[in-house]
């Protein structure tokens, strides 16, 4: 799946991964309230709006971004409907050639692992029927439980050509509490880092990067030099630019020099652009243009940055 | 939501939790040919299948224990009717007067764990509505992201009434690689579990324990001892007893002197009991009884132990 994403990355000159974040507060109220009047203030009317929303944004960016990158966390808070907007979100983006990243964070262990991995990336077999499932073809990963929290995931890519992309320094400003943490001469983060790589290694496509990669957060750089070198060969999903501060010129060093290595998440900044004085002359029903624009200006201010 | 958990625990004389983890593999064949007769070899058919053995096993143990565990992986891999499924064992469950802990080991940062915690402990905001979700008692939270993490779901216990239990020790085979590991002087696992204390100081009930809990697995009996001296007002969620091989004896470390402080799981021990040599004379139609002779045995060999 690696391969895929890179030559998607390459066509598109853009390592730019849409995050589809819907909260009702980014949604226009033009699209809210045609859904509360079809359906009532309800999840159902709550999962239309947001259905709607995400087939704007992907309307106007696909043409331009290789991947976009749902956050299951804004779809399971309305619950079952919110969960079947998450399931037609997946299959309206693919349907328009993107790469799916489910932001998922899941992680357990043994046959719980697997079963997420099968949930996320797999097909379930229900008495000799194999069934995909909601068929994402990446999915974030937690690692605090170890190889038996992944290895299950990494088994199921293999057989289905998917890939993850594990945590390992989040962009968060707490993220150090754990991560940053001195553990036998080296911080926590850098220990997950070198399992990744060492996860990564029978999943190296032909590109020279893994199907398995990492998460690293925009807002530190410092870190994302580091785990460069400690991971040659990972793809470093990017999270935090934009919105939480990271800006263009931090992000130089999470990419390799042949200018691959790294795609950055942008979610608010680009499908609340409207929202945003810089964009505000787009207006609510332009949400989407606003979006497209937004997306063309972060391309401009990582090749600014990059060259 | 702990001073119901214990009230109950006190009430059944059990500390113990049913793991509902219903594989297709632990579903008696009886059960499965219904559900592929009336809706074939899919996730619907998979997803009555996993309804009608819970209920079953929920009649024949409701009486006996205070709570029960669904783990979210195990419905979520059925996609969307499988998630039905799990909404569907969580009234059910509710209706026969158990606690809910939903085994779901979410956690990512800020509104999106803000996110999950409404999903599955609080209401959602939909245009001045508040509809609640999947609404269990209690969640299982991952702590690899730190506060950031936490405090939205502790913000959410302390306005709904719920609880949280966050992994510390995972009863796994690798999970030293990261939680073991020393980190300035002590291993990771007691770092979070200094922090689980810390987060769940504000959330202290009657009972003199928190809506705070913490995962610690059976498997690891001497871990249990340090973190019930670290975190003195947790109750500890321990898994690992049975199939994953913790016994009776390992158990003691993990509660107070006051007899409380603990709720062990079992998963496969009682759910597939039927299976097991020791309960194969209840055969398949007695799968329900069988779990319920496993969950008495279970409760005296906790009870032997303790004394």
């Amino acid at each position: 799946m690696i391969d895929t994403l890179v030559e998607k990355i390459k066509k598109t000159n853009a390592p730019i991964v849409v995050g589809l974040d819907p909260k009702l507060g980014f949604i226009p109220d033009f699209i809210l309230e045609k859904a509360y009047k079809d359906c009532g203030k309800t999840l159902e009317g709550a999962a239309q709006a947001i259905l709607e929303f995400n087939k704007g944004i992907i309307d106007a960016t696909h043409d331009l971004v290789p991947a976009v990158k749902p956050q299951i966390a804004m779809y399971e808070q309305f619950g079952l409907p919110g969960l079947v907007a998450f399931n037609e979100t997946v299959k309206y983006a693919k349907s328009k050639g993107l790469v799916i990243i489910g932001d998922v964070k899941r992680g357990d262990i043994g046959s719980t692992s697997e079963s997420y991995a099968i949930a996320h990336l797999g097909s379930i077999d229900i008495g000799g029927e194999k069934i995909k499932v909601f068929d994402e073809d990446f999915a974030t990963v937690n690692p605090y439980l170890g190889s038996d929290g992944i290895t299950p995931f990494t088994d199921v890519c293999k057989k289905e050509g998917k890939g993850i992309f594990i945590l390992v320094k989040t962009s968060n400003p707490s993220s150090g509490e754990f991560q940053d943490k001195d553990m036998e001469g080296k911080p926590l983060y850098e220990h997950v880092g070198a399992k990744v790589h060492e996860w990564g290694k029978d999943l190296i496509g032909k590109c020279g990067y893994s199907s398995v990669g990492a998460v690293v957060g925009a807002t530190y750089p410092e870190v994302g030099k580091v785990m460069r070198r400690v991971m040659p060969n990972t793809y470093i999903l990017v999270p935090g630019y934009g919105a939480q501060g990271g800006k263009g010129k931090d992000l130089v060093h999470f990419f390799n020099d042949d200018g691959l290595g790294a795609i950055i998440n942008s979610s608010r900044g680009i499908i609340a652009a409207y929202k945003n004085d810089a964009y505000s002359k787009y207006g609510e029903e332009g949400y989407a243009d606003a979006a497209r624009q937004a997306v063309i200006d972060m391309r401009e201010d990582i090749e600014t940055a990059l060259n």
